[in-house]
């Protein structure tokens, strides 16, 4: 095994050139949401560092946003998968990064660019991890990398491309894309995601905008596209279509176990947040518990009329909102669709159209299985002892991996923060832990692949 | 008197020019919307025109977008005041014009451009109307011409300017800006006008936008915007504040014996505008009475998170609305807004912000005034039998005029037309109509002057 400290010493002494690289990375707006072309630059950056470490960099491509794979022999028998995704989130609203999203800036110890906590610190990492150990001897598990092209446009195609291809992704393990640190600089290890219904919504009501004057003659797209949203909940998060709750698995006494050692850190999300109260008002020893094993119907977006500054006084023809649902084991995307059409149609709402959907499933890995031992010790050496989340707040395609591959899954410790600000403006990483997330990968490599 | 056969000979043989120079005016971008600089090349070109018949053209500002004021004097005793506006809405949605919507382009008889309709054609008409009969002859009436530049935001200084200019504005009669013709080819004649309280509504619950994964335990702004516009009517345009009809004047007998005579042409309506069923499905006789009677709070435009294509998960920090209420005699804007606030409190909608608020009166005229019948028996002689309104469904800043100056006002029939599509992509006239309003401005100038 190669010490950790020739390992440190290897990151240290190159760690100007690591940090340029993830900036270069960082510097394609790979927004899958604006199509292939807009992703291509990146992947073809990726395919082409990958390359330098291994014959085989393929594509998979099932449709969607192509995904790239990529794998290197290791030295022991174990396989270990390494998920991650190339693909970024829309800079919108552009007006409040301090900076261009896509030319990084490292400032106060920081970098600043879109998609630099997610996901390209990890893919980055993973890469120079290869490069350290590669560097110092030999590789001590074979890898084999995958990098998605979709994932924050719902992972379209990522089901597909598991089962098409799950000889060339049968592992042992797979790391997961990572998670980080609470507020109290704990790390913290995730076992699993939330599934996702996305859908977009529209009511078209006339042929065109009419003055607003007919207001008292003509219906309102607007007001009737209101009145279905505040229909299917209220404000505490109580959904209320039909059956939704339906195939909820609360929590275990086991998982209980768990929650109670999370800190739910309500004073530091309050203060960077800036709410007054939470969603329940729950008590101390339930927010992780709300957090996680709350699913929710969220208003992500909606739009009508008139935009713009001052006044326009138009009776909008039309009205459109996009609603994501985060669902918990074992909600399932396609059914809570028909549910909500269902709800539209018996509540008076069948003009509401549902445009189009997308879906993933939730899932939970186990805990205690060879590679979620060996992330909790390595973890345990390098930051102090983790905090275990049975599953993450957030989705990812990880059900195909977990539950149709049957690979156990864990989402190491990377460069995450509660004021990374991903999905928002002037997404950031603190330097220092992009280097700390190349040696995790170092130490959980060697681990793994030295049984 | 200036013989109408002479008039119409010199419109017809100037058609060609009258019509580029209404394209001219039409060229100024001049949306009030967008400040001051955005008006002025409108508002200087038009003076220049006026200032080619009198000495006097001044401009009253009272620190918000200026009007145009205007003196001709005239052969008889009579003073006539003239309104008309020289701004225009905004031109969003832009992808839905056909054609750039400061270039007037003439096709099929028509004139597409923003503002063509409402209210460059009045503004020009008037011009022209003043060329005509000076050409011919002489003025019969003193005109005071009054070309505000704010109408379409609210008319924000346009009483300051009323009271503060009174004995430049005395006249014994107002023309206040057009109407038209129904879509049974009927010319119309309105004799008031429906206020209007336009508002901006903000929520904001956090500090940032937030991954949506944390709505299940960070409050959403877009959900409570939402609860909180949903609380103010029904589908039914039933609205829920309290107290927002306790000044409500119904209709009198007369009134409705006016409204009898108007016809609502549905069937014109469904097959231009493509509802399905008007709101609270009115019988036949009653359609015309809801349109004018029923005080509106309608959904001018919301906008809260993700607005662009394809999927972004996000919890949104920010919500906010615009809304508009017409109200008929006697509602006064600076009560409704007051009564809105205490619903919104007594709601549980405190955290709504009002970020601010324009008002206009309702008011309504005398039909059988002097200016009245005039208009009455020259619209009857140039188009038939006219269809007289007590008010309109839009709103104007009329009340200084009629109610403060005690100027008896109607609004002529100019170049309306169900399809003019005011407010909205492809504002557009018939160019027909255009040489008719010069030719009623002349014959009602005439009519009235010559007492």
């Amino acid at each position: 095994m190669i010490s950790t400290s020739a390992v440190d010493t290897y990151i240290q002494s190159n760690s100007g050139r690591f940090v340029d690289e993830l900036k270069e990375l960082c510097s394609f707006p790979s927004i899958s949401n604006h199509g292939l072309e807009a992703i291509k630059p990146a992947r073809d950056w990726i395919a082409n560092r990958l390359s330098g470490f291994t014959d085989r960099v393929e594509t998979f491509d099932e449709g969607g946003m192509p995904a790239l794979y990529a794998e290197v022999k290791g030295a022991g028998r174990r396989k270990l998968l390494l998920y991650e995704h190339y693909d970024v989130q829309p800079v919108d609203p552009i007006d409040q990064w301090e900076a261009d999203p896509f030319k990084a800036v490292e400032k106060d110890g920081r970098l600043v660019a879109r998609g630099v906590a997610d996901d390209k610190a990890d893919v980055m990492a993973r890469i120079h991890a290869l490069e350290v150990l590669k560097h110092l001897g030999e590789i001590p598990a074979t890898l084999r990398f995958l990098v998605e092209g979709e994932e924050e446009i719902g992972s379209k195609t990522f089901e597909k491309i598991a089962h098409k291809h799950a000889d060339k992704l049968k592992a042992d393990g797979c790391l997961w894309e990572s998670g980080g640190f609470d507020s109290g600089d704990r790390p913290t290890i995730f076992f699993g995601v939330r599934g996702l219904l996305y859908i977009q919504l529209r009511v078209s009501l006339l042929a065109f905008d009419q003055h607003s004057g007919y207001a008292s003659l003509y219906p309102s797209a607007a007001m009737y596209l209101i009145r279905a949203l505040a229909s299917l909940r209220d404000q505490d998060m109580n959904i209320s279509i039909q059956g939704f709750y339906d195939d909820v698995v609360p929590p275990t006494e086991a998982d209980r176990k768990m929650l109670a050692k999370i800190d739910p850190e309500v004073e530091d999300r309050k203060r960077l947040i800036g709410f007054d109260e939470m969603i329940r008002n729950p008590s101390h020893d339930k927010v992780i518990e709300q957090l996680l094993f709350t699913p929710t119907c969220n208003i992500a977006g909606v739009t009508t009329g008139y935009q713009g500054p001052g006044s326009k006084t138009v009776l909008p023809a039309e009205a459109t909102a996009k609603l994501d649902f985060r669902l918990i084991p074992n909600q399932d995307p396609t059914d809570i669709l028909s549910k909500l059409r269902r709800h539209l149609d018996g509540h008076g709402f069948e003009q509401v159209e549902i445009l189009w959907s997308d879906g993933e499933k939730p899932v939970r890995s186990d805990p205690d299985s060879d590679i979620g031992k060996v992330m909790v010790e390595s973890v345990r050496e390098l930051h102090g002892e983790p905090v275990i989340w049975p599953f993450m707040q957030a989705t990812g395609p990880m059900h195909p991996v977990v539950a149709d591959l049957g690979i156990p899954t864990v989402m190491p410790v990377g460069v995450g923060r509660p004021e990374n600000r991903i999905h928002a403006p002037n997404e950031n990483i603190r330097v220092d832990d992009y280097l700390n997330t190349i040696r995790l990968m170092c130490r959980v490599w060697e681990r793994f692949g030295a049984v």
